[in-house]
């Protein structure tokens, strides 16, 4: 028998193709179709609407660099809000932190908590943490009513090329993302792959500068995505990642497999194309 | 008419597919297979024996990474070595240095030269500079019998999976270069895909552990290449690359479009699942 294929494209001429062993679910939800694949070299995969949102393989890349630049950049983070992340990954790492009194998590879509739950366990059994609360709900709408404050909120979302997902990169979501931060608080947000010109993440940044006075790019590689390095954004009123305010809560007892002190700080390295580009 | 497709594998079960408007040439050397593929995206390929040896469209962050990081890293580079390289991109990138006297390049085909100089002027120019001096040889044999000092050596080979390639990842290779680089000399020298296991180099960095003193690991994505970030191995006798000891020399007229100082510090991190097996 003929292994299935999964094919992406990473840009108009280049795809990738991915032996999977079988399709293990498919349904539609109002939102999105939602997969699950298993391929052979990256494990499970959980796709949305075609495109891959994590595999088993590498999402500890992604996970552990849009939680933890942010957390061990603040003092002493302890209100969190994930919007998005249905998955349980990222709350997975922000529990690491002992601090943590509350993660909000607001997901629009409870079909991807629900397969979720099924399979991919070993992320989505943080949604059932003390801790985490889950609301289904759009965030654009949560974030605008909330008043609450959180120290840390973290954008989980699919890409800005997805049309769902367009509402959660535009200035007015970023001004209410800041009203809901208390004075110390950061954003960080997935933005998209760092591509040879990069003009829908510069976009992207550009927006994020008419509302925070600190925008920085940092990078990570996320294989089953692209194969230039992805990046995400840190936004604040006054911290600046490069103090890293919390890294002395970095010890040995605390379990990465991406992150460590010296990628935080290597990670706001840009490509001297990008960086150009990016002080502009 | 349907596009050409030329396929390569980043892993046993996931592989590129690029589409090509064309082959450009296609001989069989002593040593190789030799083709240049016109692509899309990545643009004029050059590919050995069917793997990617470089793109117009990425191989600057190969040959920026391989010189520039030693080169900076020394406080006054004049003679230097490189071991391959035939397509000059290397070449290209030590002449931006203005301290160079003298480079001696040793490539072992000079067919990969000659179809160099045909297709990628931009690059192979630089084998033409007066600085520079060609000797089509066998540079294990080279190494082994010159009496030549070099302030730094940089390997531009193809990969040690690569059976012809073997004999330049071998501690005998490696102390002959030892041998002849002078005190304060480096040798760089691209080593491979640091994929998640990152067996094959990882032993490269032990055998080259054997002969230096000061052995570092680090990264650049060449897209190209593979879907993680590639490995370069940084050795010396003294030299420590975070001492930059020639960064000062880079200044706004040096023209790179990936390394910059901040790129040069950020390379040297790695990904806590490596740095653990790296500094075992």
């Amino acid at each position: 028998m003929l292994p299935h294929i999964f094919r992406y494209e990473i840009s108009p001429h280049v795809s990738v193709y991915l032996e999977c062993s079988g399709i293990l679910h498919s349904s539609q939800s109002r939102y999105q179709k939602i997969e699950v694949v298993e391929s052979i070299d990256f494990g499970r995969m959980l796709v949305l609407d075609g495109v891959i949102n994590l595999t088993e393989r590498d999402e500890f890349m992604y996970h552990e660099m849009l939680a933890h630049v942010p957390l061990f950049s603040h003092p002493n983070p302890s209100h969190i809000l994930i919007v998005g992340g249905g998955d349980g990954g990222t709350a997975r790492e922000v529990l690491k932190h002992g601090g943590i009194k509350k993660i909000q998590q607001v997901e629009i879509d409870k079909k991807v908590i629900d397969v979720s739950k099924k399979y991919f366990p070993s992320l989505s059994q943080a949604l059932d943490h003390i801790k985490v609360q889950v609301l289904v709900k759009d965030a654009i709408q949560y974030i605008r009513e909330t008043r609450e404050k959180f120290d840390i909120i973290l954008v989980d979302s699919t890409d800005p090329v997805i049309q769902q997902s367009e509402g959660l990169y535009t200035v007015s979501f970023y001004r209410d993302c800041l009203n809901a931060l208390t004075e110390k608080g950061i954003l960080a947000a997935q933005v998209g792959d760092i591509s040879f010109e990069a003009t829908i993440v510069l976009n992207v940044f550009k927006k994020l500068k008419e509302v925070f006075p600190v925008v920085r790019a940092y990078l990570a590689p996320v294989p089953s995505y692209t194969v230039l390095p992805y990046s995400f954004a840190f936004c604040s009123t006054t911290i600046v990642p490069e103090k890293g305010l919390g890294l002395s809560r970095f010890r040995d007892d605390f379990q990465t497999r991406y992150y460590n002190p010296q990628i935080h700080h290597a990670a706001f390295a840009l490509p001297e194309y990008l960086r150009k580009e990016f002080e502009n």
